[in-house]
């Protein structure tokens, strides 16, 4: 299993956000639903071994977890607007308690250390100047840990670091989170793992 | 320079297309603006030394062939429903002289063959199954072809292969436009070319 954990600093916590304005008024939910697609979808098909984990902060009630399990939803299509209406629906549910909202959509209020407990086991976090992911091994079942377009915060960093998390690298650029799930997936399927 | 034309069969070409449906109504217009965004686009910057061809071929006046040039386009952002409006403007132009109707944005009536012959001088078409970029000599200054969802068709196909195309494969799975983008940026990158 591949999981992907996004955090939204911003990410609008409200069931009610707007569909029409994903970048701005919804807090750059399209940064979420991007690296979802990045994480889930390959050419006509739903990769069944990924999970895509995104951590919404925003207003007004936070933090929430939405979790899209590759081998248990059912018509993941690419379009960021459909998508975005799936984000909507599991934001109606704010327990602390996970529940399946749709197949394969699970739903809660969680913190970031709570969400990396109940991820794991192991834990990649991506940052700019780690080792070259190119040339290291890679933790089997592991959760790769991402931000938005802000770095992870410094206590953020830290409970990842807490957690013997490896720090790769993806190359000489810094690139947008969706970018750099495209990378690791593609690294993971050239070594079949 | 690196060059993306990506071929969009069914995008429309009417100026008046739906910001609010570009995955539906407009043709799959989103594929060609997540292309884009991974041609031009890295963290907080734009690619100068970039640029995304798209060639737009669906109804009502195709072919039409908008460029975003990264060395002159002004405030480039990657929000898809922004960017739709700068095609929706470009589609208002609809001569066979390319006309620069906004800064670094260049829209024309162009088919395949024509933007083949305007952009060059080599070309790389990026196929599953084509040889591993990762252990090929890519030509310098080459332009990339990429299609949509929909493969090329065989006339397209054989333009391509007549201009001495290098048929490049990125991986053991198929992946989308935007990804395949990414993946050439990031060997590129590496290689420092």
């Amino acid at each position: 299993m591949r999981r992907f954990l996004v955090v939204g600093h911003r990410a609008v916590t409200s069931p009610e956000f707007s569909l029409d304005d994903l970048a701005g008024a919804a807090g750059r939910m399209d940064i979420l639903l991007s690296a979802a697609n990045a994480a889930l979808l390959v050419a006509h098909d739903i990769r069944r071994d990924a999970e895509a984990d995104l951590l919404l902060l925003g207003p007004p009630d936070p933090p929430r977890l939405v979790r899209i399990l590759g081998h248990r939803v059912r018509s993941y299509q690419p379009d960021l607007r459909s998508n975005a209406a799936l984000i909507r629906k599991a934001l109606e549910h704010g327990s602390r308690v996970e529940h399946e909202v749709a197949p394969g959509i699970l739903a809660s209020k969680t913190t970031f250390p709570e969400a990396l407990d109940r991820l794991g086991p192991a834990f990649v976090y991506l940052r700019q100047g780690g080792k070259d992911i190119r040339t290291t091994a890679v933790p089997a079942d592991a959760t790769f840990v991402l931000s938005d377009n802000q770095d992870l915060a410094p206590e953020e960093e830290r409970a990842v670091l807490a957690r013997d998390a490896l720090v790769l690298g993806l190359g000489p650029h810094a690139v947008h989170t969706d970018q750099a799930i495209v990378l690791v997936q593609n690294e993971l399927d050239r070594r079949g793992v």
